[in-house]
């Protein structure tokens, strides 16, 4: 039992790129908070020569901290798994069990090949994803918005609401052609949409963010501005949620949200999902 | 015993975005390319009563189908995770399991906190995410070279090799500062290096790319251009492999890649994992 922080060594060991086994541990390790993990990530572990070269680290771990080690693993071929095999780890294997349970309610046994996720997998649907980036970054900010009818989304707010960042994530996970354009003060003094957006009324979707968040954002980029005053920031953001109201534009409050969490929650909450099929 | 293409309904359920959920278990799908699969997500489901909304989302469709629909979950709570168990589906707990092997082998409780993977977590990992993808994004394609020494690699290839893309991924995914520099001809009439490279060799990256594909890539944006023929296309390579091999430039061929894939192998195969702390 430990109570002061310790330190414990943790493997990820794949035969492809490695992120879904660091994904799910990662995610996995988060819940004790208590430990630091030392990580070390081994990718493209794809023969058993290779998978005993990684057991030998492991080993040498072991032995050198005087206690198993965590390995999570996603190895799809049985011969590269039995040859990481053993007992002096805690190995997690994310695929076996799981993979075995599916078989049995599929009445099918799996293919065992690798390299189905994260490579290029689908041709069609990489392509899409790589095409969808090239759109999302030629109508960054307001950019070539004569070309809004191909977008799938376009997210409108205040600079700093994290537009782009988002959008990147939107195009390069799923394939969605996202474009985003800033409101700034000129847009201010009517209050309607600005004319590029008013045709695409349905594909808008507004971000906003609490003044104070903003303020310390925009102080990072540019210090003792007035741009990133506080007193600034909170006029920005009255006006342009009174406008996105008044049009009608669904708005995120981003301020505690990741990119990952405004991604997903324009993805699912506004039925863009079912506009555009991932 | 299925024979024809079958259909079988899917659910990942998330008390956060649902990332894990869907990489995890679109990756143990892919093993079983006979089925064609239908996806639902719900992300966001961190209460009781929104998991009984989608435990009866999930009867309804065993209802309809006549057979049991899979089910990825990956929910902290266990009352939550209480609510969302049925006998009329197999529900894969992608937590369960291996959080009850963890606390074992690690001698202490999971905390069963929520939001601890794909929110924004700690501030200042995310803010190295957000500050990488800012720098990335104004130094893609040979822009403000200047400021080079702040850049923890600089990847180096001809238009189309997948310098952008990669970029964008290393710096999203593990707030890698990552230049790009685009060969162009005008740099083939010496066999040197393009002068801003010249004083950062340690962190220049090759890529390269079969002529072939990159013909068929360059063809999809510049019809019947010059610049996308295949002879160009082998001049430029032919070039470009030159003048990096010359400087003992590491080259990647991403003909058969995805930026997954790329980032990854550039990641861990150059010592980059070292220099930067992901």
């Amino acid at each position: 039992m430990t109570t002061a922080k310790s330190q414990r060594t943790v493997f990820f060991v794949s035969d492809r790129t490695g992120i879904t086994a660091e994904l799910l541990g990662k995610t996995l390790l988060t819940q004790f908070p208590g430990i630091e993990f030392l990580k070390r990530t081994f990718p493209f572990v794809d023969s058993v020569d290779k998978a005993k070269s990684v057991l030998a680290k492991i080993h040498d771990t072991a032995q050198k901290e005087d206690r198993p080690p965590i390995v999570f693993s996603t190895l799809i071929n049985e011969e590269v798994r039995a040859a990481l095999a053993s007992d002096r780890a805690l190995i997690i294997d994310l695929f076996a069990d799981f993979i075995r349970r599916l078989e049995t309610e599929l009445g099918q046994e799996s293919t065992h090949a690798l390299g189905l996720s994260h490579g290029i997998g689908d041709e069609l649907v990489y392509q899409k994803r790589m095409d969808a980036l090239n759109y999302t970054l030629s109508h960054d900010d307001g950019m070539h918005t004569a070309n809004y009818d191909r977008a799938d989304v376009i997210l409108v707010g205040v600079s700093r609401t994290g537009k782009t960042p988002t959008c990147l994530y939107l195009a390069m996970q799923y394939g969605i052609c996202a474009a985003n354009y800033p409101l700034t003060p000129d847009d201010f003094n009517e209050l309607a949409l600005p004319k590029p957006l008013q045709p695409q009324r349905a594909k808008l979707h507004g971000l906003t963010i609490q003044p104070e968040r903003l303020a310390k954002i925009r102080h990072e980029r540019k210090p003792e501005s007035r741009y990133a005053s506080l007193e600034n920031c909170q006029g920005e953001i009255r006006a342009a949620e009174a406008l996105l109201r008044q049009a009608h534009i669904p708005i995120l409050d981003t301020s505690s949200m990741s990119i990952e969490e405004i991604a997903i929650s324009i993805l699912y909450g506004t039925g863009l999902i079912k506009r555009v099929k991932t």
